[in-house]
């Protein structure tokens, strides 16, 4: 099983809406169709989203190519394709960061074969960097625990969101290999149950102990001093290390302050926007009411009931105890730590 | 569409489990369907488990009566038959409350014709009680708000878990008919959708403005202050004021202190078990796996995966802005406010 794979000039997705039942790929041969992916979460989660969106661009100077166009004219269409693609969603910064990095050989190339070269290496590299980052987050947050813990996490932040071993699931997973872990509650996470469909799935498949909780038990479960440790992922990240991550994150980090459980965020430098202050500009994706008004297509709820259903909150740098990135742990973030962290590892 | 009727010696129930899709009743004849009901949560809500454990205390009375016992003999098998609708559910206080008022009917009645007259009698008094506790509650609950707000609100604490317009939402239905209720937030309330299901449903009829949010929204509603005070329902309140109520009303406690955001408790007062010194003593039951595996029937995990699934939490006194009772509101409260609170009203 594998989250997604560039080979032949395909992108080919697992298509994540159908797991933990059905395991079933989609052949993706224009760009249109992994921004489809992207926007129906078929593909997920913000590094894997980032580099789906660099091949996305690679399938779509393949197409143009076709049309004998000069280069400035060219370019010109390859930027419309990217803003399509980045249209896709609106919160995870990977996706625009991604498709930036990419884009930007357009300035550098002086042909359009010579550029189709570069975007796929890129992709590629973008690709393989976000496994080896995966890799050392894994490490930097294992190396944090000193004996068997329990650790809740929200949504999917692990392999089927990444290109490698996950991130929050990255931690967990080295944590377990050093038997650090003594159970993984995982948030069932609604709306989409990525917590349920996904990370119970891959954490059964990793030989990881897990046991699903809605999202109201946890809350009971650190009450109940069931757990030591949150881990989650991250969507995007400001320059003073407000988080924004799946609807929910905001709430369980009001829990871990009440009782005294570190938050960590576990996330690539890429998630980082370095161009927003602080977390009041992140746009939030609100999606569709559907989404709220019923579970794998059957209603929860009257007909054509109101809802509120935004995809993802902002916490607080405040709540937050450390940021595990490829780099190391930023503790107890500040714009200040982040700023020397960047300055140190030339960020 | 009624929770509950009682009319020639048969208990009808409201099927809650197939609302708001399905308005299908069940006709129960003897105290086991009834037993079976409140276990299957086919009736549910402390007010409503009360008044139906004691028709079903009835039911058994006029089973037995067939047997043509003696009077020692006849109390001996009525008492095993409360033992077992007794044990149908552990946590909410009412059903004990209920058959304790009505067993007690054994010892000052002297045939089995006066126990049948005089338990039937005690049954639709415990229910016309509750339709009376609610509009008080509703009442007492509507008069702490000054202007306009929006509540939010778990689970269902309304008609269908009474037997009148309900407790946390009789207060709700009272205030908007004072014009102070903005909008409702209804929590969707998993494993079983009480919320998303029954509130949204019952508050749309009443013609409220209900908006239904996941569980995990509760915290960035608040963030984003959108609603001005929680008020919810109650399983089992100790004597100094801690509340088993559903699953998640804990995690709503310790988000609405961290935004300073008033939390009501709206129960009657046979919601109360002044025997527990605080809320440590509450038996918090734990239901099937299923309820957090599926959906509605429809899996939302993969096949047997762990869950832990309590149904019920308690939240600690200090975390309760007030208590609102059919005899006035108890503000913040503790063991010595609720003793003099008792005497006052001798209760």
């Amino acid at each position: 099983m594998k989250t997604m794979s560039w080979t032949v000039k395909q992108l080919i997705l697992l298509d994540q809406t159908k797991l933990p039942l059905i395991e079933e790929y989609i052949t993706c041969t224009d760009y249109q169709r992994v921004a489809l992916a992207i926007k129906r979460l078929e593909v997920r989660g913000a590094p894997a989203i980032g580099a789906a969106a660099a091949f996305a661009l690679v399938l779509a100077a393949l197409e143009l190519s076709a049309q004998q166009l000069s280069y400035p004219e060219f370019v010109l269409k390859l930027k419309n394709c990217q803003q399509e693609i980045a249209a896709a969603r609106p919160t995870a910064v990977n996706l625009f960061w991604a498709l930036e990095k990419t884009f930007a050989l357009t300035a550098t190339c002086q042909t359009v074969a010579e550029l189709i070269t570069a975007l796929e290496q890129t992709a590629l590299s973008i690709y393989q960097d976000d496994v080896q980052a995966n890799q050392k987050i894994g490490e930097y947050g294992a190396a944090l625990f000193t004996e068997q813990i329990n650790i809740l996490t929200h949504c999917n932040a692990g392999a089927l969101a990444t290109c490698g071993i996950g991130t929050a699931l990255g931690v967990i997973k080295v944590a377990h290999q050093q038997h650090k872990i003594g159970m993984v509650y995982a948030d069932e996470t609604r709306p989409l149950l990525q917590g349920a469909r996904l990370t119970s799935f891959e954490l059964q498949q990793a030989g990881v102990p897990v046991t699903v909780i809605t999202d109201n038990m946890a809350g009971w479960v650190m009450k109940n001093k069931m757990i030591q440790a949150i881990v989650v992922g991250a969507d995007r990240i400001a320059q003073n290390g407000d988080t924004a991550n799946k609807i929910g994150t905001y709430s369980l980090a009001v829990l871990a302050k009440e009782h005294q459980i570190p938050l960590y965020i576990a996330a690539p430098i890429s998630t980082f926007d370095f161009s927003l202050v602080d977390g009041e500009a992140i746009p939030i994706e609100e999606r569709s009411a559907l989404e709220v008004q019923s579970i794998q297509g059957v209603a929860t709820t009257p007909p054509a009931m109101p809802v509120f259903n935004p995809a993802f909150d902002v916490t607080p740098a405040a709540y937050i105890q450390g940021i595990i990135t490829e780099y190391g742990v930023i503790q107890q973030p500040t714009a200040v730590k982040i700023l020397a962290f960047r300055k140190q590892h030339q960020l």
